[in-house]
Order: C-alpha cells, then sequence, then structure tokens
C-alpha cells in the first residue's frame, strides 16, 4: 500500500491523475525548518514527514513533499492572514520566482529523494484584482498565497519546469522515481 | 452572455477556474485548415468558429480556440485511431515539441485575437509505457494524443510557457484580453 504523508487536496489530485490508488495519513510534524537555502528546507521538511509517517506504517510506501516559493532570497510559505496574502502577491507582481518542492519516497527499505525547482512568471496585476483574489479565500492554505491549479492561473504568463511541481509535487519525476522502485508500472510488460 | 465555441471539456474548465459565467456553443464546421505553419492554422480555425458562432448569436461575446501540437514542422492534430496515437506518442518521446493555440474573442463588435506558443519536452518512455496509456483511452480525443492535464503529465517533464495552453486555453493572455474588453473585472475598483 502506498501512503501519500501530506493532507494538500492537490497532492492526492496528483496522485489522482497518476492512477495511483494510495491512503493519507499526514505526518504530525510542524510547517517550519531552521534552513536558509530553499532546497535544503524543503528537503529536510520531506524527510522529516516521509520518517514519521514510516514509522508508523514500516510495511508500507511511502511518498512525503513540502512545497515553497522563493522570491530572490526570501522563503514564502502559507501566508498566515489576508494581509500578508496580499503583500505576498504584491511582491511576485511583474516578477519571476522559484517553487520548490522537495520529495521523499520511501518504500521497502529503500529511500529516493529529489527537489524540483520551477521558474514562475507573474504578469503584473493592480491592487484591486489582488484584493479580489485574496477575498475568494483561495491564496489562504496556498505557499506564495496563490493556486496556479485555480483562479490564480490568471497571473502566471509563463513557467520554465514542471507544472504539477507549483501545484506541489512533480508528477513526471516521481513517476520516474516510482517506476524505478518497482512502486508503478514503468510499461516493461509491453 | 459569454458563450464558448468548443465542445472541449478542458476549455470549459479553464473558463470554470477563471470564475466566468458561460454557455457553451459548438461551432458546427470542419477542423482542418489548408495551412502549413502552425500558427496561422490555429487562428484560421480559431477565426472561423468565433464567427459561425457570432452570426448565431449577434449580441453575446463569444470565446473561440484551435488548439494544435507541432514536432519539427509537422502539424498533429487528434489521432484517428488507437494505432495514430501510438505513433504520435512515440515520436514526441525523448524530444521538444511546441503547442500553439490560437485564440479569437468577439465582443460588443470588438475582435481580439492572439496565438500563444508553449514548449513541451517530453522524458523518454517505452513502448510498453506508451501501448498502456493508449489503452487507457485518454489519448483519443487531444491534440498529440496526450493530455498533459491527466496521466500524460506523467510524460512532461519541463515546459516553457503557459500552462494552460497546452490544454487548450492560455488564461493568462486570455484574462487580460477579457479585462481589456471589460468582459471580465481587472480589479479596477479597488
Amino acid at each position: 500500500m502506498i501512503i501519500l504523508a501530506s493532507q494538500s487536496p492537490r497532492r492526492r489530485e496528483i496522485l489522482e491523475k497518476m492512477g495511483l490508488e494510495f491512503r493519507v495519513c499526514p505526518a504530525e510534524i510542524g510547517e517550519k525548518a531552521e534552513e536558509r537555502d530553499p532546497r535544503r528546507y524543503v528537503l529536510r521538511l520531506a524527510g522529516r514527514k516521509a520518517l514519521w509517517v514510516w514509522l508508523k506504517h514500516k510495511s508500507d510506501s511511502v511518498i512525503a513533499a513540502d512545497t515553497v516559493v522563493c522570491l530572490d532570497s526570501r522563503i514564502m510559505g502559507k501566508p498566515k492572514d489576508r494581509e500578508e496574502a496580499f503583500f505576498m502577491l504584491k511582491s511576485l507582481s511583474g516578477k519571476r520566482h522559484h517553487v520548490y518542492t522537495g520529495v521523499y519516497v520511501i518504500s521497502k527499505g529503500r529511500v529516493r529523494h529529489f527537489c524540483e525547482d520551477t521558474a514562475v512568471y507573474f504578469r503584473e496585476i493592480s491592487d484591486g484584482l489582488i484584493r479580489e483574489y485574496v477575498e475568494s479565500g483561495e491564496p489562504m492554505d496556498k505557499a506564495g498565497a496563490y493556486g496556479a491549479q485555480g483562479a490564480g492561473g490568471r497571473f502566471v504568463s509563463r513557467i520554465e519546469g514542471d507544472f504539477y511541481n507549483v501545484m506541489g509535487l512533480p508528477m513526471c519525476s516521481l513517476s520516474c522515481v516510482l517506476e524505478e522502485l518497482g512502486v508503478m508500472s514503468g510499461g516493461n510488460a509491453g
């Protein structure tokens, strides 16, 4: 059995698109790491989540991930309130930022981990449009205060990298790892 | 009222994400144009669809689009059967291709059109995996025989451009046009 160590409905949706059968068991750990490098930050948190869940369910395969948005050298997690969401979006307007997802997979005593980096370009957005978007509530549970898979897609003029990484789980690289570990079919029978 | 001149469930989903209210009225025209340049190809078909629907419903705003996949100089529409789907996917494996969407918007006597180009990189995929994917049925109604919004996302290692363009409707550029035409809010009230 595969366990997704995350509460995120987007990650669940991505595993469903991949055709995986799994169940959800979020890790009960804090969402912060003392780390300034975004790659090390997300890998550290993803590793902690994977380990926490694996210690409870050792017989299963565990997939864990953590995602942050990074503007210049500033790491952005989820906004704590609407005001912070507004200022996060205002700082992203008209600029390029990066989305980093750290992924850990544990399966039958083997561990794989990697970090995916996608560049995201926002068009210029007016304060009024940001306010409308914040009022919609969509930004509140999302790193960087936007959802590229929702109305936030209106702001994204261009990405460079894996789109699903921006949603929280890089589908292509994760598929390669799961195929290599024999957790999902790589079509070898054909 | 806004009319979407397309039967595609992906285009419908994108307009819903954007928060638009609309109804669907597909244009009853052929899906081919005598045109070798992919940009002119999709703009010609999108223009025909928009005009066809606008002539029936002149009082409304019309959004029409056409999407093709282009590998080197070869334009790929929807596969006609599973065998063609297999060979389309085999030719895309391990390579970069381009997705072009032509968009026409007609609103209150004004016409806007543009073409969006997104580069898509496929990882190497085995014949067995292609066969499994073709058997799933997902490729059959899609240009280039894959759905980046479905299990086909497993093959896409990288994109450069608008992700929603690959799904059939470039959300960001379309939003800019609809805001400029006053069809949707650009947040000016704020």
